[in-house]
């Protein structure tokens, strides 16, 4: 006799990628960025005062919001802080779905959605991307979704759909569409100014990736104050502690630190992208921290297991349409070069 | 129009407590404790190091459920850490309630809860406690909950049930018993062992009170590892994060200072109690680190705010019911002093 409603007994929760504990294992499977977040998030947490723990933070996370603004070029009310994009997520699954209330999705994409929908016991529609990986763009309002979700640059393609193929979405949606840009730090173009010109885009960005901050667990929503307004409500209360808020403003505050880093990223993403492509396994482009690759023969999965066996950590999806496919994050050079050279042997 | 479905424009968010920034306020308005925490925290804090932040944390806080599992007696998948008990208690009721599935608790009591019941769209039942602030032990089960929620030692009014009462409901009861026991560090009994001896008793707890560490947002539940496993699904993936576990762990192992702390806060609630007595307030016997008192007349909103304009802060909440009373946290010696000087020149 289970106590949980039969939604819940039969579900899985979702699987995050393995955190090795053991030293020496060459990381490329969860797209942590390489390099360390800025010294002066460092230098803040040194500075941490009791008073800052004592009390409770202020429910909003005010002090992010007011140097997130104003480096986005937004107000802080368009600023929603989220424990992680996927509090973000969470919240906005919460807030704007039901068992009336549908969510919609191109996919393949972040495995997250489905199993928060089914969470929170929300119909669910998943349409495929075109075979370019571009928008079904007259099929996604014609589902109906109140929430539409959208990851761009995409998990797991790592592809890019255009700002201006998202804004013509938007338009014509009845819902709101949320556009998950966890991986945009390493992309040419945003849809930022969406949030501020379209009253139902809802921008969702994390510090996981471009600010090297995946164990602080910092997101945040940018859209019209009214959107965040009502996504406050299904907040919980104090849902950012007061340290993440201190380092998470260090951090967004350190864009020199930050546009180098990123720029490393993406300069070893074309270098890795080009020795992939000499081994016969060229990646989708990619406008992410990380590539997607096909690779049929010798099977994915055996590629997975003899790099795991070499120390060597990537990601692979055992699931009808992915499973021919490696996720590979964009690591150090001396880490890409350790996973060419390995997968030259295994090839 | 809006885009969020009626349940969520209906409702109204949360209201946490006043935050004030101005310095020299003397805030007894949200239980915190009035002393810093162990200065082990603070030495993890310093210690911080960069790989904790670049890679996800743990997705169980695993650290922290090994050492809270020797302090507590229990095994560490007994455990389910949470990002403040608010979290905690928003991952039982999206994990065991919906539109079907209904929360029953005695009140007054924890006011978000009637929130995250509204946000969840779960039915609700609150049956009033007993005069003398007793369970209605009959009625509880009759009420047919699949999560019964009782907060013990309660807020507001710092009540405290018998753990055998609590047992004896948790036998009658077809569904889940959630204790909330985040004022528990000040009582002198705890209902912990019934989280190992019933399979449907859930024990929620928060480093936020009795550890000083309300600005880090740390709770956790015990209860049966199949219950934990369970709520697990219903979790964000990374819902506590690097910094917060660390310093959660060094928390809950320095058991010495803790207990320190503990006692000082207790003493000053017999004397805060005496005092309040002696202006004709007397409080309802506490087992909290606030006391509850009613305060007719002057009416307490009117009292409230005559503190409020002398720079003291204490919580009124205006609501049927409750509007007479007055919640006052305890704090150091020289703020109940203070607190006791204006009373006695405002009554």
């Amino acid at each position: 006799m289970s106590y949980f409603p039969p939604r819940i007994q039969r579900m899985s929760g979702y699987v995050p990628g393995e955190q090795p504990t053991e030293s020496g294992v060459i990381k490329l499977n969860t797209n942590e960025n390489p390099y360390p977040p800025s010294p002066r998030v460092m230098e803040t947490l040194r500075r941490a005062d009791p008073e800052q723990l004592r009390r409770y933070p202020h429910p909003m996370g005010q002090a992010f919001r007011e140097a997130a603004a104003k480096v986005l070029g937004v107000t802080p009310d368009m600023i929603l802080c989220g424990n992680g994009a996927d509090d973000v997520l969470n919240i906005a699954i919460r807030a704007l779905t039901d068992a009336e209330h549908s969510m919609v999705w191109p996919g393949p994409t972040y495995t997250l959605c489905a199993v928060l929908a089914r969470l929170h016991g929300c119909p669910v529609r998943e349409l495929p991307f075109r075979p370019d990986y571009s928008l079904p763009i007259d099929e996604l309002p014609d589902a109906g979704g109140s929430l539409t979700y959208v990851c761009n640059p995409n998990s797991p393609t790592a592809t890019f759909v255009a700002p201006s193929d998202l804004a013509a979405l938007a338009r014509r949606l009845r819902g709101v569409l949320l556009i998950d840009e966890a991986y945009v730090d390493f992309a040419a173009q945003t849809c930022l100014p969406l949030a501020g010109e379209l009253p139902n885009v809802l921008v969702v960005r994390t510090l996981s990736k471009g600010y090297s901050l995946a164990g602080l667990r910092f997101g945040y929503a940018v859209g019209s104050p009214e959107l965040i307004a009502g996504l406050t409500k299904a907040k919980d209360s104090f849902n950012v502690d007061a340290l993440s808020i201190a380092a998470a403003t260090a951090a967004i505050e350190d864009q020199a630190y930050f546009r180098q880093n990123v720029e490393r990223v993406c300069r070893e993403r074309e270098r890795l992208s080009a020795g992939l492509t000499k081994l016969g396994i060229a990646p989708l482009p990619s406008q992410a921290n990380f590539v997607f690759a096909r690779c049929p023969s010798p099977p994915a999965g055996r590629v997975y297991q003899a790099l795991k066996d070499r120390n060597i950590l990537v990601r692979h999806f055992d699931q009808p349409g992915l499973s021919e496919w490696l996720r590979i994050t964009v690591g150090t050079p001396d880490q890409n070069d350790a996973l060419l050279y390995e997968l030259a042997r295994i090839m």
